[in-house]
Order: C-alpha cells, then sequence, then structure tokens
C-alpha cells in the first residue's frame, strides 16, 4: 500500500510551490457594466438588517469571475481567473465565506486550483483550504492565506493571496 | 517522490485524530432576531411546491454561523462555529447539501476544517467529506458521520457530528 | 510519521479506479414536474442582461438531484444521483462552476464522492477536482474530465463525466 509517484513536500515551512498574487473584486453597482466582474445573486436577508444600522449583507451571495494579478495594480501581469462565488454569513459582523477555483491560462501555468474556507474578515490574515488542482496543478493541496489588501467603498476589495502548496505532483 | 512529514494514519479504523460535537441551528423566523444564527438566501423553487402537500423546500439555500457544542445543550461548552450553507435538493423528500467551515478559536484548537457532502437525510447517519484544514488542523482530511439529534419544529435542528481525521500533520 | 494503509497510485497515467459516467440535468421549466430534476433557486443579475443579447445567465444558481447513468440514454444502467449545485459566472458567455457530491447506492458501490471546480463551457473538455469520498469511496482524491456530450433547448443537457481516481484507500 505505498503512494506513488511525486509528492515533494509536506512540512508547513517549505511549501513545494508558493505564489503570491492579488484578488480584484469589482462588484456591479447597476452602472458598471464594463467593468464589473462580480454581482449579487440574492439580496441580504431580514435578519442581516435587523441587527445592525450597518448592514452586515448576511445571507448575501456575489458570483465572480474575478481578475487575479502578479501585483497590487489591476493593470499588472494578469495570473488568473478566481471565479466561484463568496456570501456574507455573520448577523453581528461582516465575515464572509468563499469557494472558487483560480484558472490559469497563460504560458507559465495551464490548469486550476480549487480552494474553500472561512473568510473571517475580523482577523488580519485568514486561511482557506486549497483541495485539488488540474492540470499543471494535477493533484495539489494547501493553504492560501488571504488579507484585505484594499477596499474602496461598496464595490471594490482587493485580498492579498499567499499559496503555499505542500502537495504537488511533479 | 516521496511525502515529507507527519501524517499519522490512514487506516479506516484508526483515525489520528477524533472529536464528537453538536451543530446547532437556528433558522431566522422573522422574530427571533436575537437567537437565529441561520437565515434562508433564496426561497424554495416552485417544482418543490408542486409535486409534495408536505413542501420539501427544493432549492432552498440557507446561510449559517451556527454554534457548535461539546454536548447537546447549546449551554455546554463551546467548541467551534460553523460556517457556511447547505440548500434542499431533492423535490420527493426532504434532502441536502453542506459545505461549511469550521471555525475554532479556544484554548484547545485555533484553526479550520472545511467540510463538504450530500446529507442524506433519509438515513440515519451519512458522512460528509473534511477535504481541508488550516491551523491546528493545518492539511487535515478525514470523514464527519453526521446524524439528526433533534427537530424542534421549522426553525431549529441539532446535528451530532463524528468528526474522523485520517490525515493529520504532527 | 509515515502514512498507513493503502494509497494505490499517484501517477497521472495510472489511476487506481476509473469511471465512464454520464449527468442528465432536466431543468424545470415550470411544466416538467415529473421529469425536473433540477431547479433555479436564482435569476439571472441583470449585470448579464446588461452585456449580452443572448442572456449569459451570469449569476443564476440551479440546484439538482440528477441522474447518472452508465451509458447515454437516461434509460440505461442508473450508476449514482449527482446532488450539488452549480451557477454561471461570466458576463460575456456562458461559463459555470459545480460542486456536488455523486451518491452511490447499488449492489456495485454505495458511498459518495465529493466534486468541486471551474466548468469553462468554452473548452472542449474541463477537468474538475474530485476532493473527497466516503463508503467505499473513502477518502478518495481524483479528477473528472467532462465534455458536454449533448444540448437540448433551454432545459436539458448531459455531460460525459471520465473520472480517474488517483488516491484510493483498498
Amino acid at each position: 500500500g505505498d503512494r506513488q509517484g511525486g509528492i515533494s513536500s509536506y512540512a508547513a515551512d517549505e511549501p513545494c510551490k508558493r505564489m503570491m498574487v492579488y484578488y480584484h473584486d469589482i462588484l456591479y453597482n447597476g452602472g458598471n457594466t464594463a467593468n464589473a466582474t462580480a454581482a449579487a445573486a440574492t439580496q441580504p436577508t431580514a435578519l442581516s438588517r435587523s441587527v445592525s444600522i450597518n448592514d452586515t449583507y448576511f445571507g448575501q451571495l456575489v458570483v465572480f469571475d474575478d481578475l487575479v494579478t502578479a501585483d497590487q495594480a489591476m493593470s499588472s501581469e494578469p495570473v488568473a481567473r478566481a471565479q466561484g462565488f463568496y456570501f456574507y454569513d455573520k448577523k453581528e459582523s461582516p465575515n464572509a465565506w468563499f469557494s472558487f477555483s483560480l484558472v490559469f491560462n497563460s504560458t507559465a501555468y495551464r490548469g486550476t486550483l480549487n480552494l474553500m474556507g472561512a473568510d473571517l474578515m475580523g482577523e488580519k490574515t485568514r486561511d482557506l483550504s486549497v483541495v485539488g488542482g488540474t492540470g499543471d496543478f494535477f493533484m495539489a493541496r494547501g493553504v492560501a492565506t488571504i488579507s484585505t489588501d484594499s477596499v474602496e467603498g461598496f464595490y471594490y476589495f482587493r485580498l492579498k493571496m499567499d499559496i503555499k502548496l505542500y502537495e504537488c505532483y511533479v
């Protein structure tokens, strides 16, 4: 019963692959048709507004096809598309949950990474799980540490994503 | 091509970590603002009501930030928050699908476990997959066996969760 | 820190288990109550219609309990139910994202496989991740290569799924 093939690393301080990228979420506001890459599929629930003057968006689900770049500027090198969804899941304060694929289609990489986990917005950094991969990321697993890098009003935010793979097929 | 680091167990009868916990879902009913920790983000579809006098809720999606405790009583030791969603997905009978994170933030554990799978409500027990973990549960995998422990009307149910990890980083 | 138990294969060209199956999605259209196994839980967003004469359904989320068979005909041998959801996530063209469980309950297999990933509808084949399994598929991982096998109007499509497991517990 042995595993065959090539897994290169499983030590927390030695990922077999690491990428620092930036995720840009531009939410549709009714007017930004050309730029928007995300849109709310559901409205916040009544529970959300019932406990907070500042709506915590509890129950709002957003679907996205967001740009991921190598640097902070949206005009920097495109790395991937992030395709998936997030929703707000806490009544007392904004808190979210994500599940999405990073879709790579460049000279550097072709393939996908699949992620999911809690976006504990009250914490400076939080960890999502990389639960699978395909193509150049065949069977990958790891952890993505995210932090909020910028928020501009209601319709744009940027996350810094430090993606560390600990299972790589080589 | 060998794996490095520490995986302690991969035998079905020998999990490397096991936890029995209780998940409490208190659905918002329009009046229980203080207690509710879950809310419906979508209504059941017309298909749901078209085939059953007893609505099977087909298509209803519920977002939650639910309490998880060590014993059956909600007042027992808090273990984690369960943050995520479920929805009903069968027209003939109630049947659900879950995806969520268990968020631990106590002296015992800090970190998350990420789960997903079919909640086959017609069966006494059903298995979800633990597909990843972070923090104290770094890179964990396993199976969570759930069973319905209590149902009180339309707005409260409790699941018993027997969480067995078979991949642990130590 | 060694892994115990039986993982039989981790080479890309040698899955430890392989299944070719067909997934049938019959969307509720208001009239096909007896046949429908899927229903839209949300409507497409305004963003969807704002950029395309042909609606790209951006933001529409569909919940399903779909039949999976051994051959193309719906009347061929039933293999599993696919229970989960997909949604459309791109404004310029139809593109989807899936997360679901394959629920097996036959003489051949009992248990579930849990899948997620991007359904890049513009590509002939695309890969989803198999991120976990239960029962006869205890702790499985792998890749499912899907392709559109048939589209009949707005309310039926069939996917061919080539499921390759590279981690099997034996």
